[in-house]
């Protein structure tokens, strides 16, 4: 929903995540539609896909504002009442006081929709049922829909995802592997292996192969072969997300990071310390965005950056020492790259990253590699190097 | 167009680029929709999409591999047929070699299209019109969907869009404003000027209106109105993003900026190192995620820490003195709080921020604010309430 997304003053970025968490769980998305905010488009709209689809999810225009029209939509469809609901509202008061000005219209719910709770924002999410059909309501706000899709939704569509076909789901998470590698693998596993479903999801360095399946066993053969195949490259990670890996294995191994950014200007960082409990082995990070500072803060040679220029593995060497030194910390990591889409030379042209990884014990590790693409994408490319090879170290 | 759309290995960026277009050029887009790659869910998705809308804009499926039959649908929707066009293959060749794969398959083209050259790749638009309805078929890949977009598609739209009634759009961005101060404003509004259209984007401590009406005039009075009364919290912006605003304004002023990050961990430099150029002024930043780091790096003293804590404003005042010092900068932001979900408590609970933004020149602003929701949540709205602030300053 929303005329901020038709007028592409925001990414459809609700559509990604919901299709990714549904991919995990072996569950197809049919299409996505946005519409604009308006009664009769929307009404017409949920007629049409909740006749072409069991369940239609729907993010955004719960709000209590003049544009947030989606749960009277439903209610009107789906033939419900509203009602006040005195614990939501207690529950409203409690967080946000009894002033807040939309807590009568947050509290006010259809009677026959399953309520799902949100936690971090004041607009409650609804699951509507007629017929075996589900029409699915959640806030518009990426983070408030992320928490009310994981944490109140999913066990509902898990559970009803198994009364209808129990597919049984395995995945492999790989770094610093071209898709290209894998592909031709997995055309044959595909005709060696047909009851079973492969999926391959690339992303910037990192690929997750999915397999899924109606008998568990099936998927035993490849799943093994392919593990030993790309042994070298493989993360263990439970929601893919190779960080939260790391970040386990740092806190069990009790080894405290430090970082020394360039060209990734605070991404890698902001990586680690958006989980939780980062401050457990994070001391922190210098991003030296000019040569002074690689200089003054992280004690790199002004020779060596003569020499061999801020974007080379000299510089990020000294880097990582320095920032081992700085912080005092185990290990450290430094970056230096041309994230573009100016500042390339024919010797070092866009998308030309050093990294270097770096122990206390004297240990270190450092590679150049070519990204292509958007600066967003080779800076997320360099974050996916820095964190594959650290893994494999750790 | 595409699997991997709804799969969600890849964001639409497609249809937030296009819809920004239209919305510069004061078209409005209906709907999006992303469709699978089968041709009778495609050929019923452009039959709906051309009955409810004059144009209709394809991006993807237009390449030479067996899941890309966009061109075919088209052909067989249209009543076209195929020709190979010689030139089409002559200007391959020159860019590619003759040994091109897909040559013969690219330069195979419909007799009753316009063909759109495709500068950067291999892959032809088209524009097929049948009683005064288009459908527009771009390439999938971002960069050469731009570049055709713009080069080739513009002209023609332009030239039809002059024909027909254009919208026209204003909008208003503001800083640390809530949602639920202007809602009731434009509620007013809506009544009392009928002409006009209003949105309301909120975004974390950000919030955007927007207005659009048949008429230009019509606008102007809600306009000034409203940038009136809310005058202190108004930023001006082409794309919405405050940032971008800082970003331009740092550069015209000449003046560079340091960071001294505690909850928002690498974030807020990320921010703007995300933009091309902040390298003109983003001299970089110290994520200080301990207290020894603050005081060893950053030069806060030992009993400012002790005293008033790590999230204070008196710690915060000392972190942007010691950035401003550390790289010789003209102004510094530094923030610290509780970004949760543990470590708060009853005097500071999780969502306590703190931020200060000094100026080279002495001058300095520090406030606390509480924030509310998840940990990303709490390091957004950090973030804006920072840039706001700094905005008003520049």
């Amino acid at each position: 929903m929303g005329n901020e997304i038709l007028r592409g003053s925001t990414i459809n970025s609700n559509a990604t995540f919901i299709s990714r968490e549904m991919a995990s769980l072996g569950l197809s998305v049919h299409a996505h539609r946005v519409l604009s905010d308006n009664q009769d488009i929307l009404k017409k709209g949920f007629s049409e896909a909740l006749k072409e689809n069991d369940v239609v999810i729907c993010t955004g225009g719960l709000g209590p504002t003049l544009d947030d029209i989606t749960k009277d939509v439903a209610v009107s469809l789906f033939e419900s009442t509203l009602i006040f609901d005195k614990k939501i509202a207690e529950d409203l008061e409690k967080r946000y006081g009894s002033s807040l000005p939309s807590l009568e219209h947050q509290a006010t719910v259809p009677t026959n929709a399953i309520i799902l709770a949100n936690k971090v924002g004041t607009a409650p999410g609804f699951i509507f049922e007629k017929g075996n059909k589900w029409l699915v309501l959640l806030p518009g706000v990426p983070l408030e829909m992320k928490e009310m899709f994981q944490q109140e939704f999913l066990p509902h569509l898990k559970k009803r995802a198994k009364r209808e076909a129990p597919i049984y789901r395995r995945e492999l998470h790989f770094f610093r592997l071209p898709e290209v590698a894998v592909d031709p693998i997995l055309r044959k596993y595909k005709e060696l292996y047909p009851e079973v479903d492969f999926g391959i999801y690339p992303s910037l360095g990192l690929v997750t192969v999915s397999m899924s399946s109606l008998e568990s066993g099936k998927m035993d053969l490849p799943y093994h072969l392919l593990k030993e195949t790309f042994k070298e490259h493989i993360y263990e990670s439970q929601t893919g997300r190779i960080e939260e890996s790391i970040h386990e294995k740092l806190i069990a191994q009790k080894k405290t990071l430090s970082l020394a950014e360039s060209c990734t200007g605070g991404a890698l960082a902001a990586t680690f310390t958006a989980i939780s409990g980062a401050s457990n082995y994070f001391k922190g990070g210098v991003i030296a965005y000019c040569n002074t500072i690689k200089e003054k803060v992280l004690s790199v040679a002004d020779e060596t950056l003569k020499v061999h220029g801020a974007v080379s593995e000299e510089t990020t060497i000294e880097m990582a020492e320095g920032a081992l030194k700085l912080f005092s910390s185990d290990i450290s990591i430094a970056i230096s790259g041309v994230a573009g889409p100016g500042g390339g030379s024919r010797e070092k042209p866009v998308g030309t990253v050093c990294v270097c990884i770096a122990f206390a014990n004297k240990e270190k590790w450092s590679w150049t590699f070519q990204a292509s693409g958007t600066r967003a994408m080779i800076v997320e490319r360099s974050i996916h190097e820095a964190l594959g090879v650290l893994y494999s170290k750790l």
